[in-house]
């Protein structure tokens, strides 16, 4: 069987694989992740926080009472009794049984990753249009390019996404002749931008759909992660139709168990799992029941508390080094719960051709293009304060300070396209991500 | 928000999702589990058989030294350490590094299901075909279908596929003017068929398969798990190029970790990891690391041992059994490892006509339509023995050959198209499955 060479069968390629590209936040983990780079990049939660030896005394016992099953397969929509905690937790937002929501309606994923895929898969056809905030969740735009959808970003501000900019996106998809099928969504602490939809905009957003027939895909991994408050009710809560609602435990209890879910209208929760089964055949059965344990046996409302202090913690560590160090023409957001800070560079600079001026300086984020499925975005970059300490955070706003004004400086002395000690296609090696 | 039905937004529905329709395995699992009904339907492992207490300890272990990275993000092609054990593993079938087999070109997957649905993303389009052995894997047919490509069968035998029957199904294909992208074939103690392709035809197989430049998807979940000796090697173990191949721990270890793999060519490799990343983000950690300690610190060879001894005797009571109580006519395979004995009806019998008037007696398998995409399979049936123990089966056996006893007199009385005591439609309650 010698004479081929590997290469010879990537002829057979599916269509879509010819616009896979490798995504700046994979590109950037081998860099950021060595231990002198403070990064600010990606977005894992700070597991630490968890009482792990109390989960792993949960953990030997479940092996020991209910291994066999635990370590079998069980029904592709995930177990009751997890659906069940499932909708307890939901319930803490507002998404409880006064809004329809049940066990029966909740397909339990891998992750809520995977049941951005599922939704794309039971929905998207190649070509039709997805509605998104501008930026959005990288792993989503993701998932809508694998689908060979065609993404439509929609202007936010600090009240989150705008309803006037939607009707607009609406209207200017309608008069090409195309059809967008649902407007995805993160209404609670925005990843990336770390914005809130306001509560005077959620009605009017869901009518907005509603009226031009559109489906939400509201996704909500941060909504118990508010530091002063509670974000405003989700959509889900507010409209039982028309409303796909995804939650997760990567946020909230442990990323590495990669268990989410969605809630779906009844109809459509069937094709979830059969598209489910066809993809995985079941979520770990093992993990559901970890994951079960612990929202029935251990405190964890109390750990939520502790997961919110400390991440409050280490955003008032960044906003405050944010005001410390960044030079003028620097703008950010102020997030009241989640993971992210949404930064806005002076025009002239490009933040992943900063890139690598960045990781010599021992600091490391994600470029603002990956958020885009445009190509626009290169003003912008997103800092992650979940996981690095507060002092390593004021540590690596200062690196990222300076190497903003040098860049600054830079730009006054050679203008805007020159780009003297790194050329611009060092930034190109990047590659263009989910863009 | 009121005044919409849930369904208004089915319309949404992707083109893939109107052929969609639940699976018999599917339909099964909800009778089959009754605790008084014989299930010789799934193909869940005996988990049982595991060392829980050890398992539990090692866990346990595990959460404490590691237990924060261990609940965290990991890398979407899977952890280094468990690729390395994954080597060790395919080693023992001779995939190794003398076929160039490396930890590079593994991708670490949620059971080896998922690794057929990244293979059917990366190279499927709508329309292309794909050829399989009659009859196939349902869950291989199930992605085959949500990719929206056609399978065309190709005919075994007791030695399993058969060469020449492949020359004819791929110039039947290239006749009609399509492609085939790939042969999806389970070369060693085969679901369902429980045969396993011969010494003699795994070369010709390959020729066939490279000199009309196809692809081999080569899925080896039982080639560990032979009775009286090992399978001939893998053909991965023959050709660097041009296989993909498939493992899991879902036989081997334990299901409910949902782990599995893919070693493909390195080009092949990055499409596989950035397909998956977009589906998953990355495989669980905290099961990766189990997978890892229980592969460098248990004795794994020992427990394969454990299964082997375990799964021959309940083979054994199976095959005696259907010696025993089978009525003329009947004729079944003899596995020489794996889970699965496949049976053939007497031609007037339909296995599927003949399920309620099954569990009605208190005995549950698949009927064989459900491993067909072309709706073929009437008179076959698949019976699992690797879950009850071997009285159990005996049991399960005899309540079997005793509804077809009855069928058979029932035809012999009414003709080949009467069914009294359970019309015809009550089967078509059975949704036509995979198929
Ligand atoms: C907005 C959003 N959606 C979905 C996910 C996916 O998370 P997971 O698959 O771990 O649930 C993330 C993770 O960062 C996210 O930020
Ligand atoms: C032939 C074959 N392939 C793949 C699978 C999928 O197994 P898993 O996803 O648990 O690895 C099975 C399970 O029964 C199988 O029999």
């Amino acid at each position: 069987m010698s004479g081929t060479t590997l290469d010879d069968y990537t002829d057979l390629y599916a269509q879509r694989v010819h616009g896979m590209k490798a995504s700046e936040i994979r590109a950037l983990f081998s860099v950021a992740n060595r231990p002198e780079v403070v990064s600010l990049a990606g977005g894992s939660p700070y597991t630490a926080a968890l009482p792990l030896d109390a989960i792993g005394e949960m953990v030997a016992e479940l092996i020991q009472r209910e291994g066999a099953p635990a370590l079998n397969y069980c029904v592709g929509q995930g177990e009751a009794a997890l659906r069940e905690q499932i909708c307890a937790v939901m319930a803490e937002e507002g998404v409880d049984a006064s809004v329809g929501a049940s066990p029966d309606d909740v397909v339990v994923t891998t992750g809520s990753q995977q049941a951005l895929d599922l939704v794309a898969r039971v929905f998207l056809d190649p070509g039709d249009v997805v509605l998104a905030e501008a930026p959005s969740y990288v792993g989503a735009l993701g998932v809508f390019q694998a689908a060979e959808a065609d993404v439509v970003h929609v202007q936010m501000d600090d009240d989150g996404l705008v309803p006037e900019a939607l009707e607009e996106a609406i209207a200017a998809v309608a008069a090409s002749g195309r059809r967008a099928k649902f407007l995805y969504t993160v209404p609670a602490f925005h990843n990336p931008a770390g914005v809130t939809l306001a509560e005077e905009r959620r009605e009017r957003i869901l009518e907005i759909c509603q009226r031009h027939h559109l489906l939400v895909l509201e996704d909500n991994p941060y909504g118990l992660l508010g530091f002063e408050e509670q974000p405003p009710a989700p959509l889900r809560s507010r409209a039982r139709d028309g409303v796909l609602y995804l939650g997760t435990f990567s946020k909230t209890f442990a990323a590495g168990i990669r268990l989410g879910w969605i809630l779906a209208p009844h109809a459509v929760r069937d094709k979830i799992v059969m598209a489910s089964e066809a993809s995985i055949l079941c979520p770990p059965t093992f993990n559901q029941r970890i994951a079960t344990r612990y929202f029935t046996t251990m405190p964890w409302r109390e750990q939520l508390k502790v997961f919110r202090e400390l991440y409050r913690e280490r955003r008032d560590a960044t906003l405050a080094a944010l005001t410390d160090f960044m030079p003028d023409g620097v703008r950010w957001t102020h997030p009241g719960g989640g993971f992210y800070v949404w930064l806005t560079l002076p025009e002239a600079l490009d933040s992943k051709a900063m890139m690598p001026r960045a990781i010599n300086a021992r600091v490391a984020y994600v470029p603002g293009t990956g958020f885009y499925a445009d190509g626009s975005g290169t003003s912008h970059l997103r800092l992650s304060y979940c996981f690095p300490p507060p002092e390593r955070l004021r540590e690596g706003v200062r690196r990222l300070g300076h190497v903003i004004e040098e860049e600054l400086s830079l730009r006054s002395t050679f203008g805007a396209t020159g780009s003297a000690g790194a050329p611009r296609r060092v930034a190109g090696d990047v590659p263009p991500g989910i863009a």
